[in-house]
């Protein structure tokens, strides 16, 4: 018989962890490395204590909490992270680590023993809101970060990263290093609304979109508003508008594919003048990169005939790039079957978020799964998602588990 | 003959003027009643009671300078501003009053005698720059603001219009009143860019644009850009750009019509969140009151019909409304009489900025002259004009005064 979760003891964690950083909105603000996000460790040190976990936290503060298998064999992770945004929710990563520990304790529960060690991760400062970079935790762990750079990173309050870690407790001393993974699972909560709008219960997540970031500035002609027929103008919030038109249009070349302006400015900023100059932020992603190097194309074309036409310059800066990250046939394939076999409702996705295990994915088979939120709403205080989704997850990342650590007995 | 113009000394007294408040770059900064605005009052009285004018204040500070005529008869005005933008240029409101003085200077050097006195005006604080309401002095006298609520203004420094106005010197006892006034004629650069893209030396103003301002506010949907299908969307930004760029297109109804989004903001303003909400100014212009009334259905039509489709939220709140207005046309033709006989060449053109003149033209028969300025720039420290332009407004202006005034001997 293949075991389940206990999902009333699943959603008492979430709803315990919850109270540490509680906000009066019913939110959570538990920003890493301040006096909340260690009393949030704290109390998950407790709580694998008491089921027997076995403990370590590296240099990076990001925490390991480690069910022994029959075989030394590389470990089987799951996790997400613990840290919160100022005004975040109750799920947001901490579902991924909740779920962990709730496996942990439905196979002592059932005496089950697997080869590989399961271990459960929980990140370091996942969501950057203190101290960048984001995902610092994950990113040391899979080489992209050096952890002496992190550890130095400073807070907008002047404080030190590695100053606050050692302040709460959690510097440990290993190397921050993917010596002994044998794959990576997460789960989280969507983030986005594709899969209350399908109503589904999970998402098959297939990979990462690609994300490129850029700043683009217009100059145009600053004149006042009254005395400048239209014909004579040139108006850089108009290039602007136009380009911004243009993007969205951009955003639809794939059903995966997301084209955002986030930002912008112009100036003089006053109500009577024709705008000398705006700028703007352009965030595109694609699930591949042959799609992610035409939009980059369509959007160069863009940029330059919308200026061409309307006589004004352009200057496009690339300010990030991350290329589209596919996960695991072979884990993604243990989700499919796992939903096929309990019967739940699945779509496949893309995740268009970055995720910790976007950067696992480098360094070790990985996957993830993704459950709905409430109207896709998070980094906010109103996050929210259903017990039966919560239950659901946990279930498909139990089922993922054990077809990876395999039973022993 | 007809008299000209000593172009000159209207170059000169121009020059003179200008190095009351000079700033590095070439430009003025004479804010309304500063030591600056004190300094230029003092040197322009000087310059009348040289020309034998007679001097008179008003309560709100505007100054009459008048030249006696023949009978006891209504006067015609002549004037502008003498106060500028924080960083403005040599020849905007100064123009018209040195025109004024210069035209004194011929009448007396040619000892020509009017049946009408003719008055010199410089008005106060025309720019609004460091008091509202702009064009304060010519508001009062056209009876659309009330005085005590003018001289009550504060700045935003705190200091308050009327303590200003006396510690410079310039309250006088005077109700400022259009109690005697034949007609008013203004010589003003043009502001923009029209009269030098068609190569014309004169601006034969047939009025005043209509104005109405608008602000728009749009509430969609904040959302993470990765997670986030374009579908799925409620951009509040994607609106406004749509928005934007039909409004442009509404400007270009007439020749004289002007369509301008100055002001444009959006929260959270984050590069990888869909902004939910997205603000932006709305400037309307048009020359009639069915063309100012069209453009207005039209712009409500377009924020209906894209937030209606877009499925996000409007509200527009109309936040000024000035009417078209018509110059006299008695005025007008003298004018065009002027540049005939002249030989100038010459273009119509409403003036699509406020000017003392717009408020004239509600109590007295009113007409402006443009000439052009470099590039259309105004309100800029390196604003300028060409002396054949300046030479040829004043003479414009001379011929018009004469005309209104009529030579007695």
């Amino acid at each position: 018989m293949r075991p389940s979760v206990n999902g009333d003891r699943l959603w008492r964690s979430l709803m315990e962890l919850a109270e540490i950083g509680a906000t009066r909105a019913g939110g959570v603000c538990r920003l890493a490395l301040t006096d909340e996000d260690r009393d949030g460790r704290d109390w998950l040190a407790r709580q694998a204590q008491e089921s027997g976990l076995e403990i370590s936290v590296d240099s990076l503060g990001n925490m390991f909490l480690k069910r022994a298998g029959a075989l030394e064999a590389p470990s089987v992770l799951v996790g997400s992270h613990i840290d919160s945004q100022p005004s975040g929710g109750k799920f947001d990563g901490a579902f991924g680590v909740m779920a962990g520990l709730e496996i942990c304790r439905v196979l002592n529960d059932a005496g089950i023993v697997t080869e590989h060690p399961i271990e459960i991760v929980a990140w370091t400062n996942e969501e950057g809101s203190r101290f960048l970079p984001v995902m610092a935790g994950s990113g040391v762990f899979a080489g992209v970060y050096d952890a002496a750079t992190v550890l130095d990173a400073r807070a907008s309050d002047g404080a030190r990263f590695g100053d606050e870690l050692k302040r709460i407790g959690y510097a440990g001393v290993a190397e921050p290093k993917a010596s002994n993974v044998a794959a990576y699972l997460e789960a989280h909560i969507e983030q986005g609304p594709v899969l209350e709008a399908h109503d589904r219960a999970i998402g098959v997540v297939s990979g990462a979109l690609g994300q490129i970031w850029f700043e683009v500035e217009i100059t145009g002609f600053e004149a006042h508003a009254g005395p400048t027929p239209m014909e004579l103008r040139k108006d850089a919030l108009q290039a602007a508008a136009e380009i911004v038109s243009g993007i969205e249009a951009i955003g639809r070349i794939h059903p995966h594919a997301r084209a955002t302006v986030g930002m912008i400015s112009v100036w003089p900023n006053s109500r009577n003048v024709i705008p000398g100059r705006a700028r703007f932020s352009v965030d595109l992603r694609h699930p591949d990169m042959i799609g992610r190097n035409e939009m980059e194309d369509r959007f160069h074309d863009l940029v330059v005939s919308v200026c061409t036409r309307r006589k004004v310059l352009s200057e496009i800066k690339k300010t990030n790039d991350w290329s589209p990250m596919a996960f695991d046939a072979e884990l993604i394939g243990r989700v499919r079957l796992s939903v096929s076999k309990r019967g739940y409702s699945h779509l496949d996705l893309v995740s268009g978020a970055g995720h910790d295990a976007v950067y696992m994915a480098r360094i070790c088979p990985t996957a993830m799964i993704f459950i709905p939120c409430k109207d896709g709403v998070s980094h906010n205080e109103l996050e929210d998602a259903r017990f039966d989704h919560v239950e659901a997850g946990a279930n498909v990342l139990l089922d993922c588990v054990l077809d990876t650590a395999r039973q022993s007995r």
